[in-house]
């Protein structure tokens, strides 16, 4: 139904330009801003971290979010700017506002996402001197140094687009993702700007982005911390000429359809360069009561450092599952559970199949992308969630973050 | 009030004999098994893991011990007989029945646990040939061996003991324990085990072992896994000959103190050998609404990957300590926290105090053992936790601990 294109990402959708730059802010002379602009006025929708420290830009975009006629997104990826007192809700305020004058529109339709460094003053002169740069280098072209502008520490670009009919017309999704560290439920150290050209009503589009986010992004952990500056904004500028999309017509399905299919895709580039990631584990957990209480217990496998060590290690110690399985809060019956390495039985009602199972299942882990799969046996529920092993480079990277920046 | 002695450990009460001993189960040729016993009946408490996969062991111990005149504890170190159906829970049973026979006594008087990896049968031919030998060489000198018995990736045995005055009679505490992985609140893959020749109600002993752990096991942290073994146990045999230690007595607060300190010393002994802990942290969080909040808040930091490999790594990185307290789940507010690295403050009003505080802030990171308080400017309230950093030989060490025992 979805048609993927090998690029286009951010711009591929109609009516969007985009540009990324260096404005001098990171020391290590990599780009450092982003813009993302549309020509026509745009319904937004957004998600934000759920940490109580919130960077200024968050707060800021989570206000304007509410509003109409939002037009941009402007992104600094050297400094998060939060934890930086009323100075930082100024500077943030500066920003959007020069911004506004040099793209010719009111200042509540700029829309800002930080990430980087916490409590480091943010350089103005120069973001403030980058402003008309970047205003002035945003084309339909500039996908790639869009995605290219909001990285950090990710050693790749991630970026992904779909196309399909909607309500009888082509439609447009693209999107843009950052992040490695910090990435967990709740839109950890996760930035995902995502654009179409369909036209869809405000409540409609909140309601995609927040059930796709909780399919996507916030069922994924690499550390389990969520930061100050998570976010996810969705911008929808009407130009695909379609009936605006609604939450009881048929084209919310197939609107929801695209903006999933571009989300898995930014998902699975984000996991697979998690920090010091060698292995992507995706976790299944059926036979639950509830949809809350599978989900509940593949959030405490996939959280569990001697799980991710032991996957690290390629060490079938399924023992380190049950003890996650036994501490997720949910009520379990051990004589109930079953585990699945792949497709290989590892343990059967509480009870381990023995160690020619157990070199089966060695082989599976061997593997770069593994699926491990635990049944409760206890009701029809399922729910899925997506880790990473902890590797000794994922503690040296992140021992030394501060000074490689 | 109470002194010290620098040996006695568990044998340092009147009344208790204790050994440990190699059964053949593990792979290494180190001890496996020990036995402590009282030659007098036993008021006991104990506390248990909150993992629903309990180990038989642990659940015949929380039955046990809620009786009368317990005489004795056997622990197995070389295989934690979790999750093997019901052929562990035959196993457990069987082991003490048996044991009854050799210390002529009643088989309910016995209680058990176990450590070790989960899911391999029990190799039960090696334990029961071993258990006429533990009974035979149960001496008042065999505290270290007994502290050795009950070991398993531990690099020392862990041993304290404690003399005081109790209702007028002088008493004594002894404890060992073990556990250097999976260390965390509720009880995990922590065995503890304690003894007192002081006569006490059996309400007040469960109230002085619950408040004592609380204060020291359950507020430390290595890697927030919570096992299927944890056990802490504490025997009175009323030696002592006071008149019995009840709630509403001064006598309470004589022994709830001597417990205390031997729990404090074991803590600091099972923290300092944490699997590739290179530095030990204590947090203490001041300015809390409720003791609660300030230890959730404490547990948040203590918990975050980001914050432990920061202090492995040396990394002045404060922000990652604000993105932990705002994670916490508790309502705090980001203009009212100050932090400080032992005395050097470096967060006020949730600013950063600059580059020179963090100069300072990082010589006190170089040390081996730091304090972190973070003040939350609410209310009055304050708790401590305990955790340690994140190394690359904590991954190390847990990648491969299946083939390492």
């Amino acid at each position: 139904m979805s048609k993927k294109k090998t690029e286009g990402g951010i711009t591929y959708p109609k009516g969007f330009r985009a540009t990324g730059l260096y404005s001098g802010v990171k020391k290590n002379g990599k780009p450092d801003m982003a813009l993302i602009v549309s020509d026509a006025d745009c319904v937004a929708a957004g998600v934000f971290t759920t940490n109580q420290v919130k960077a200024p830009a968050v707060r800021l975009s989570q206000r304007r979010v509410r509003g109409a006629g939002l037009r941009a997104i402007v992104v600094n990826s050297g400094n998060a700017n939060a934890c930086n007192g009323e100075q930082g809700e100024r500077d943030a305020l500066a920003i959007s506002e020069k911004l506004s004058l040099h793209l010719g529109c009111d200042t509540k339709k700029i829309l800002l996402a930080s990430t980087g460094v916490i409590g480091r003053p943010l350089d103005m002169e120069k973001i403030v001197t980058a402003l008309p740069r970047l205003v002035a280098s945003a084309t339909r072209e500039g996908h790639e140094d869009c995605a290219r502008g909001i990285m950090t520490t990710d050693t790749r670009s991630k970026s992904a687009q779909a196309e399909g009919i909607v309500d009888g017309k082509t439609v447009r999704v693209g999107g843009i993702a950052k992040g490695v560290g910090m990435i967990h439920p709740q839109m950890a150290t996760l930035l995902v700007f995502l654009t179409t050209d369909a036209a869809v009503e405000k409540e409609a589009l909140r309601l995609i982005l927040s059930q796709v986010s909780d399919r996507t992004f916030n069922a994924l952990t690499v550390d389990g911390d969520t930061s100050t500056n998570d976010t996810a904004i969705i911008l929808a500028n009407g130009q695909a000429g379609n009936l605006p999309v609604a939450k009881n017509r048929e084209s919310y399905r197939e609107l929801f359809s695209l903006v999933l299919s571009v989300c898995e895709s930014l998902r699975d580039q984000l996991i697979r360069d998690g920090e010091g990631v060698t292995k992507v584990i995706r976790i299944i957990v059926g036979g639950a009561r509830t949809k809350n209480d599978a989900r509940k217990v593949a959030q405490s496998i996939a959280r569990s450092l001697l799980v991710k060590t032991a996957f690290f290690g390629e060490d079938v110690n399924w023992g380190r599952i049950m003890v996650a399985v036994g501490n997720s809060g949910v009520r379990v019956y051990e004589e109930r559970i079953d585990i699945f390495m792949g497709e290989v039985a590892l343990v059967h009602r509480g009870v381990g199949l023995g160690t020619l199972q157990e070199e089966k299942a060695l082989e599976v882990m061997k593997k770069k992308e593994i699926t491990l799969r635990v049944m409760l046996g206890i009701g029809p529920m399922e729910a899925e969630y997506w880790t990473t092993d902890l590797s000794v480079d994922y503690v040296r990277i992140n021992a030394g973050y501060k000074g490689r920046t």
